[in-house]
């Protein structure tokens, strides 16, 4: 299997603790690196995480509360020291691009390389695709204007059968092509058939995350049968009315959009301050959805 | 005596490490907290360090340099959470200002307390005072405008003694007077003198930061006699050459103007990601000014 591993930077939410950092996560997908919101810290954690700086060029923000995005002109000032030269696409609602062009002005003169920035809707669209993924933004509900992301892995060629190439002596130039679905004529005209000469690709992978938001249970259509949801359980149910008004979730309500949407794995984070010890979250979540994980600071999922 | 308190909360320089934090200090006079530059993730060290965000009014930037000024956002921000009603005042470069103002207008709109801006110049000049304390400015030499702070403890009223006043049978209303200075006159017209009922008084105490500049032997004036100097020390003696270049201080320059200026205790910091071990910058300073000590993160020194 190919790498597609979800670093997790912090998962507290908008009160700084001495337990948990703000909302950060990086997606390692075939040795790409590509961020999700962006807290204070963020660089630092990175770090922490033996990330290499100059595998990042995509930063994702999924809303402009202090909490997703303080640690962004810290990430690309530091991109600056290191000489950087590649161009950094930001992703994130366009209220935060003026923002960061005074910071990038004030605070970086003389910027070696582009920062571009993709203002973002909370809809369902394609926001950025390559050879190897596309990412879609999610409509989320938050007091202000929020998208979740979801990463779709391109579907993979097939592996190869080592021994019946061996076996068959079929040349190197010829492997692509099979890769791809033809079968192989021999000397003497015999036709060998594709499925003889291929094991079947794995099937491709989706992380989800969705975070802030309330309780939504038309995100659904989107994310079901994902590897990986990342859903915000900022509250437990001792505080139900203190989610709904807020617009943040219960661990029990990402839980069940979790288990309604079939996903393989739901891993909760952004913990409300008040929870000194997050397993009465999981507790909460893993009575609806049994497979869910608490995510925290280094952590590593494959997803 | 009073609390005279410096807490370093960062002490690395621009690059992040592992390490350090990058610059962020903090001043607390009789309960009364200065910040003195605001690296990012401030705010956490702050909660590290138990000192509360409550008694805290003053934040004083050196310069902008993203590690020293990243972290404003997220600590006023965290005010804001929090409930703050009490004017904040910054004081810094002027060129600090319009970006401070748009992230307040994008990340914390219905601020529920004043951000009170003072601009600062690199020049020696008094920015604040209280009852307690006096603020300057120190100019110094650095790629952008730069200051360093110099605090000043007012003069203490000299210690009452107790002993003298129940002796006497001295009413407690007269104490203040005899405080500031007057003698005391018994009922048979015996005239105490002030010098008989009191203690003197702790001498007034002085801490002074200059982080960052080249070395400048003109800063003698402003810090003579110090009881605390803090002074970058980016570099070894290995990197005299891109200490110049970049207009940062080695550890013998920063011992060197402690030497000359014949202050009590000398604190060194901002150390370049470069050195692993700080105990090499240690020894190079300690050889010119014994009274060397190293910043650390949660590092507590009685000034």
């Amino acid at each position: 299997m190919e790498k597609f591993d979800l670093h997790i930077l912090g998962c507290g939410s908008a009160l700084p603790t001495t337990h948990h950092h703000p909302s950060a996560q990086v997606v390692d997908l075939r040795d790409k690196l590509f961020m999700i919101d962006c807290g204070e810290g963020a660089q630092l954690q990175m770090r922490r995480s033996r990330l290499k700086f100059s595998r990042l060029n995509h930063i994702f923000i999924s809303h402009i509360h202090g909490d997703h995005c303080f640690g962004l002109i810290g990430v690309i000032s530091t991109f600056a020291l290191l000489g950087r030269t590649a161009d950094l696409h930001v992703y994130g609602p366009a209220t935060l691009e003026p923002v960061l062009r005074l910071q990038l002005s004030t605070f970086c003169p003389g910027l070696e390389f582009n920062v571009d920035f993709h203002p973002t809707t909370p809809e369902y669209a394609l926001i950025y695709e390559d050879r190897s993924v596309q990412v879609y933004t999610l409509p989320l509900r938050h007091r202000v204007p929020c998208t979740g992301f979801l990463f779709c892995e391109r579907p993979i060629l097939p592996h190869i059968r080592r021994d019946m190439i061996d076996f068959y002596h079929i040349p190197l130039y010829a492997i692509r092509t099979i890769k791809e679905g033809a079968d192989w004529e021999l000397p003497d005209g015999t036709v060998i058939p594709n499925e003889r000469l291929v094991r079947p690709a794995d099937p491709p992978r989706r992380y989800a995350y969705c975070s802030d938001t309330a309780y939504l249970p038309s995100l659904v259509r989107y994310v079901e049968g994902v590897d990986l949801l990342f859903h915000e359980a900022t509250f437990g149910a001792d505080n139900q009315a203190r989610a709904a008004e807020t617009l943040h979730s219960t661990a029990e309500q990402a839980a069940t959009l979790a288990r309604d949407a079939g996903v393989r794995r739901l891993v909760i984070g952004h913990y409300s301050a008040r929870y000194e010890d997050e397993h009465v979250l999981l507790n909460e979540a893993q009575a609806i959805f049994p497979q869910t994980v608490l995510a925290q600071e280094g952590l590593r999922l494959q997803v």
